[in-house]
Parts: C-alpha cells; sequence; structure tokens
C-alpha cells in the first residue's frame, strides 16, 4: 500500500510541530510528509526577532529550534523558498512556485493538508506605507531585513507605529542599539491589549525610559525622499523624523489561499476549526498557529490570537490526529506577558470592553502592591487590576503591570479562569510564599480580596 | 450593654490579624480586644528572620508590620512581655504572668478567646542542646538572642541542625555574614520536604555555594566549653567546631496550654479547629496559624504546616467569624517556597511518601527545562518533578529546583491541584509566554505532558 501523504503550507511552529508529531506517529513508508515555507528558515522562534534585533540574542541561528537539515533526516520533505500559491482542495493538490528557480510551478497532491500560514503584520492603506525603510517584523527575514536596514543607515532615529506588544518590544530593542525612538499610537493609551488605566502605567514607565510615545496619534502618511526611501511619518498634527520605521499595529491571520478555496474564516479571517483543529467542515484538512481563530473560554467567542505558544500546541494537536492518535485544543483564556525594559507587562481573560462585549456584568478593582515582602531587597511595585462577575463572583480577568517577578504570576489567575474560579475561592489559594518570592498575601490574593469585597458591595 | 470581650493569646500573625480583623467589623463599645504576647514584638514577619540574620533586610524594626502603639491607636490593648500560663475555658478567663514585673499574676476574663501561640523549633533531647550558643529562630526574640551571640562571638565556624527550609536560609544568612557553615541533616537528602532525588539537587548546589552538607548526619551531642557555651558538634561519625549552632529541625506546634486544658490535638499536636477556625468542640474558641493543623486538601489529611502566609489567612478568617462576619480556612494543598543563595526550591501537594501513605497509586516524571526561552539571556536550568495519580491522570504534586524564575512557578500548580485538574487538562494550560519568562512550552507544561504520558502508558 502505498504511503498517504501529508502536505503542510508553512514551515514554522505550527507547521513543522504537526509534521514532526505525525512523523513520530507514522513510519515514512506509511505518510510521506512534504512541508512548503516561502521563506529561508523553518521552525523558528518569531518572538524572539525583537531580541535578536535588539542584540540580546545572535540570529539568526539561535532562534531556530530546528533546522532543515533536522527535519529531512527526519524524512521530513522540507522545501524552502517554495510558495504555495493554490489549494485545490477537490483535486487534493497545492500549487508551489519555486521562489529561486525562476518561479517554476507546479503541483503536489496530498491526502491530508495543514494549513499553517501564520499571520502578516496589519499595514494600513497610507502613502508611502510600502517604501523601503518600512518593516514588518512577523518573520526571520523581516528581522534580517530591518538589520540590513539599520546597518544601511547613519541616522539614528526610529518611528514604531501602534504600541502593542511587538512595538513596544521593537522600541524597546531600538533603544538597545541607541535610536532615538518615537512610538506612535493611535489609541487613547499603549497597550490596547490592557484596559486603558492600566496602559496607562506603560505610557508612564515608556516615557521613563526614554521612549517617546504619542497618545491620539493616528499615523496619516510615510514620507520618502527622492530615492522613495522612508524618511518621517506624519500625524494630522505633526511630523517625526525617521531614519527606520517599524510596524507595531498586530498582524492579521494570513488566509488569503484558504479564503480562495473557500474555507470557513471568522470574523478576523483567521480560519475556523474543530477542537481537534480540524477546518470545520473538512475531513482532511487542518488548521493553526496564527491563521486560525481560537476559541476563548472566558467569553465563549472564537478571537484570533498570534502567540507561538499556541502555535505549538496546535502543531502537537494536529500532527497527533494526522498521525492517528487523538488529541483536542480547548480553547484559550487569553494570557500574554510581554516586557519593555524592565516592565513586565501581563493579563489574562477579559478586558473591560470585552467583558462588555460578551454582555456580562462585572466589577472591577486595583490594588498595588509589590513582587517580594516590603522589607526584601529588590521588592518592586506591582500593580493587579482584576474583574469579576457580578453576583457568581467568577473570576473574568486580570492584567498585571509591574516590574522583575511581575509577570508571570498572571499564571495564577489563567489557572483560575480555566477552572472557572471565584474570586472568593481565589482568596484561599495556597500560593509560594517566602519573603524572596512574595508579600505574605501575594498581590493576585489581595486583588482577590478586593474583589471578593466589590462583588458582595454590588449585591449590597 | 457591656462590650463583648475578647481575648487573643500570642500577637504574632494569627493573633493581631483576627484582633485587626474583628476589630474592623465591631467598635470598641461591642467588642474590647485584649492581646498578649510574651515576646517583645508583635505582628512581625517571622519568615523574615534569616534575612535579617544575613544583613539582607534591617531589623527588627523592618519586619513589624505594624507596631504595638499603632494597634494600641486601634482600640487593641496589645501586651508585650505577658505570657499566658493557663487556660480556664469553663470559667471563661485566662491566667497571665508581667515577664517584666517580677512575674505578677492575674486573671483576664473572656467570653471568646484566640489562640494563637505558634510553634517552637523542634529541639532533640541531646546533652549540650540548651547551652548558650545553641539557637533556635522562631521569634524576633530569637533573631535578637542569636544576633547578640554572633556580636560577641569571634570564631567563624557555624553549624545548622537540620536541612529543612529555616536550615536552608541560615546557611545561606551565616555564609552571608562570612561564616564557614556546616549543615548536618540526618536523613539520605537536605530539604526533606522533597522527594530525595530533587532534594540531591539541593545538596549539588549547597556544595557549590561553599555550605558543606553532611547527609545521613544523626547529630549525638553538642559540646561545651569551661564556662559551658557549646563549642562544638558531634554525630556517630565526625566533631564538627561551632562558634554557634541553630536549630534548623523544623518547629512543632506550640500547644502546651492548650493540651493542658483539654482542646483537641491531631498527630502532630496541632490543635484541630473546623473550617471556621473554631476549636472542634468549642463553641467560643478560635486557634489558627502555626499551632494548628490544617486540611491537606490533596491526601484529605490533617497535617501540620507552619507558614506565615497560612497564619495571615487563618487571622483574617478567625477576626471574621469572631466580628460576627462568616469566612473559612478550606484548607491548604502544601505549597512551600524557599532559596539558598540563588537556587530556588518549591513543592506543593504531596511528595512520593505522603502519596503512599494516603493510599493513592501514581506516577511520576522528572524534567529538565529552563526558566526563559533557551537563548534568551539568563535562561537557567529547571528540574520540574511531577506525580499523577495512576487512571484518573489527576494531579498529585509538583516539585520544582531551579534558579531565577523557578520558584514561583510552583503557583501554576498549586492552583491546578486546587482545581482537581488532570495533568492533561494542565498541558492546555494557557500560560504567559514571551521569551524572557518562559520557553515556548513553559517547564510545567513539559512536565504535563510527560506526566500524561506516563498516566498513559502505566494502564497500557
Amino acid at each position: 500500500m502505498a504511503a498517504e501523504r501529508l502536505v503542510v503550507v508553512g514551515g514554522d511552529a505550527t507547521g513543522m510541530a504537526a509534521a514532526s508529531h505525525a512523523r513520530r506517529l507514522k513510519r515514512p513508508g506509511e505518510l510521506a510528509i512534504t512541508a512548503f515555507e516561502r521563506g529561508h528558515f523553518a521552525s523558528y522562534s518569531a518572538c524572539g526577532i525583537p531580541y535578536w534585533v535588539g542584540g540580546a540574542v545572535d540570529g539568526p541561528d539561535a532562534l531556530i529550534a530546528r533546522t532543515a537539515k533536522e527535519h529531512r533526516a527526519r524524512d521530513i520533505d522540507l522545501r524552502l523558498r517554495t510558495e504555495v500559491t493554490e489549494l485545490d482542495l477537490d483535486g487534493g493538490r497545492v500549487r508551489t512556485r519555486d521562489l529561486e528557480n525562476g518561479g517554476k510551478e507546479s503541483w503536489t497532491g496530498f491526502d491530508k493538508l495543514v494549513l499553517a500560514t501564520g499571520a502578516r503584520p496589519i499595514r494600513p492603506p497610507l502613502p508611502g506605507i510600502d517604501a523601503p525603510g518600512v518593516h514588518g517584523v512577523q518573520t526571520l527575514d523581516d528581522g534580517q531585513a530591518l538589520l540590513d536596514t539599520l546597518a544601511a543607515t547613519e541616522g539614528r532615529n526610529a518611528v514604531v507605529i501602534g504600541a502593542g506588544y511587538i512595538g513596544v518590544e521593537m522600541a524597546e530593542a531600538l533603544i538597545n542599539r541607541g535610536y532615538r525612538v518615537t512610538v506612535l499610537e493611535a489609541r487613547e493609551q499603549p497597550m490596547s491589549t490592557l484596559d486603558p488605566d492600566m496602559g496607562a502605567l506603560v505610557h508612564e514607565a515608556m516615557c521613563g525610559l526614554g521612549i517617546e510615545t504619542v497618545r491620539g496619534a493616528a499615523v496619516t502618511e510615510v514620507l520618502t525622499d527622492a530615492s522613495g526611501r522612508a524618511r518621517a511619518v506624519t500625524t494630522k498634527d505633526a511630523a517625526y523624523p525617521a531614519d527606520v520605521v517599524v510596524l507595531g499595529m498586530g498582524v492579521r491571520p494570513e488566509t488569503t489561499l484558504a479564503a480562495a478555496a473557500g474555507l470557513p474564516l471568522g470574523e478576523s479571517g483567521g480560519l475556523l476549526t474543530d477542537l481537534a483543529m480540524r477546518v470545520r467542515g473538512q475531513e482532511n484538512v487542518w488548521a493553526g498557529g496564527d491563521c486560525v481563530e481560537v476559541l476563548d473560554l472566558v467569553s465563549g467567542r472564537e478571537r484570533h490570537i498570534a502567540l507561538g505558544t499556541h502555535a505549538n500546541k496546535h502543531g502537537q494537536v494536529i500532527g497527533a490526529n494526522v498521525g492517528g492518535g487523538y488529541a483536542t485544543f480547548p480553547g484559550v483564556v487569553g494570557t500574554a506577558v510581554s516586557k519593555v525594559c524592565d516592565l513586565e507587562i501581563a493579563r489574562t481573560g477579559l478586558l473591560e470592553r470585552h467583558a462588555r462585549a460578551a454582555g456580562l456584568r462585572f466589577v472591577t478593582v486595583t490594588i498595588e502592591s509589590t513582587s517580594r515582602a516590603g522589607y526584601y531587597p529588590g521588592a518592586r511595585p506591582m500593580h493587579v487590576k482584576m474583574l469579576a462577575e457580578r453576583r457568581t463572583g467568577r473570576l473574568l480577568g486580570v492584567q498585571i503591570v509591574g516590574r522583575e517577578g511581575a509577570g508571570k504570576r498572571v499564571d495564577i489567575a489563567a489557572v483560575a479562569l480555566t477552572a472557572g474560579m471565584t474570586v472568593e475561592q481565589m482568596t484561599a489559594l495556597d500560593l509560594g510564599y517566602a519573603p524572596p518570592f512574595s508579600p505574605v498575601w501575594d498581590p493576585v490574593l489581595v486583588a482577590a480580596r478586593k474583589a471578593t469585597a466589590a462583588v458582595r458591595a454590588a449585591e449590597g
């Protein structure tokens, strides 16, 4: 019997994790695996790019989890610089173009298909936005292109458009390389993944770090010089000189191929799958990573969340199912953690606007505490915001802004959300305590106590 | 109507938290509060003593959460240096002795009584164990006495008997003060709060830190000089010179008064309470903190766990109930975290021997990962051991030994234990990920994946 043919479109976290896991379950004689990747690299940590650009990490090799050669040694036919240009689902084949050899096109047949096409940086349709010198940072190729620009540029002015995770991480990277950095954020506060009151703490800290952060600054145009290169970024109020421009407005699912093939997409444009990561309505097509929507277990809605950790889990689940095993991805609670210099920024669950959109009524509390016992050296301030449902007291979300030791505390709330705990139940959590690690009441417990009181008061 | 009379025995975390919380709920005209404390200090962080002795923290003032004066300003009649010597439950009164003024004795009546008598260091009945120069470190007075000994001693040899939490923390403190430190541990490995395989990692690290750690070293005697002062500690194999000796063998509940009054004690000698922290069989007597046993939610058994974080929660619960409110302490999962120099040591749930004693069958796995993405600067190794119940796959316990960022990760498991999660459910947890905070699979998730496989294999 001929081997089944698995084709993987996209050779980063989800695609190669799926291929590797399927290979562990099925020998080459049972399953032939071909993976297409249009870039020069596969199986890398895209999340590491800001640290490579900033010089904290050598790249790109350090960011590659498994080389193409290693994949091939494990009987995965990985083809770099090969772009899939069409999905023929009825015909069971994909059309590819070889990006190295004059664009030669060919068809490859499949019995099972994995779509792991990732995401692309949001690039608003503004004059000059496609000019040389304007960079997204989504792939290792993007990272290399940005580094090439920095190396070729003498000026020291950088503008980052958007103050989300990638925006603040890239601001730190460029500060570390000696740039004067201006971050232009269209909204009221940076980090719109936080509520504005918590985003304001990030804004304050960014200013303290020497990052000029302009709020309410919707970009109108990228100005170019005679050679067509980006030189400045304008808002309706001002122009900001820019030797390099970085896009930090977030990403959209890259589902052009899937859309053309008529596969089901959600509101964000991400593919819709079942819990086994099979594309809805398809028997032999799976999808995962930055190109899909995931179920938010707190709001009960599908959302697009581009994160390497989900992408890896998806790959694992897809590989198990494609390889004849069984696994599911039950959903997310919306956890994310980031840092800008020594400021740690974390959230899980719902923001106020998410909770309202989900039809929930809730109370919010914020507290300030410290990362260690107040008397212990290195104790740093830590702000925690907590949302709890009215009546039931169910935890809905937590946001944390602080210094060392603040970020990963969000995991406490992530597990509590997954378990459907109430804030009152959380007040009794047996969390690790010793003076170098926490005040005697962990800041998350302090917030839970205050939220418990707020839930009661709201019913009083 | 005359005010109800609340008497609190013991003025540290539980006692003063109970008094303070009750005061918030009841005015002085409704509730008169008297608290007796035999030491010179109240409301302090006993957990901070090793860091005070080591010089990292100024003391004792920095360790005092609320001064006696502040308590008195809030209408709590706190009497320091006053020892309660007898409980007359039928008569509704306690006998006290004034330790300052010639030992004057008197009786104080109560309507409600809170026992917060704490714990005392284990002091095995060996020759010389009570000699000057041998120190327990349980109270601020103990800490001051030890510092006085250090100041009066020219030698630089310190022996710590016992390598539990207090033992390793005191070893670090004495290393920081320039002592040659020998830790004598009767068991096979240090940190018997971990399984021996994880304790071995601690042993290795302690040796690397220059702390001589002798395993299987049961102390036989403390040798004294002509003046009666401790000068060496002997085991059956050797004698270790000692200018100071610190007891780090753990603590026992201090329930002498309670036992004399016929109150119910558990196997460890700790008081037994209901979920509202009321002493079993008593209507008007509450107890909490280091003098009680708590319900271990994983094994279903009562255990003695002396920890400031529980003591504070108990005080809060007692204060609410004494003050006419309602609160409970549902129990613990056995979380503890400590460090010796930069080595972080954490555990939650059951050790192998606890799980066996509880009648559970289980699988164990251990993994090695890193605290951050492997390529990110400062990533340090991290060992995680996980126990899961056979058949059900329910998480039973986690132990972590690593460097910066390792310890508080145990909270993930603490919440999962509280929620009764299986290790397979844990594999899908949405934990915070970014390269400075975690590998793309958090070490706890890596352990959960391996444990999931082990549970399946055990049934195969």
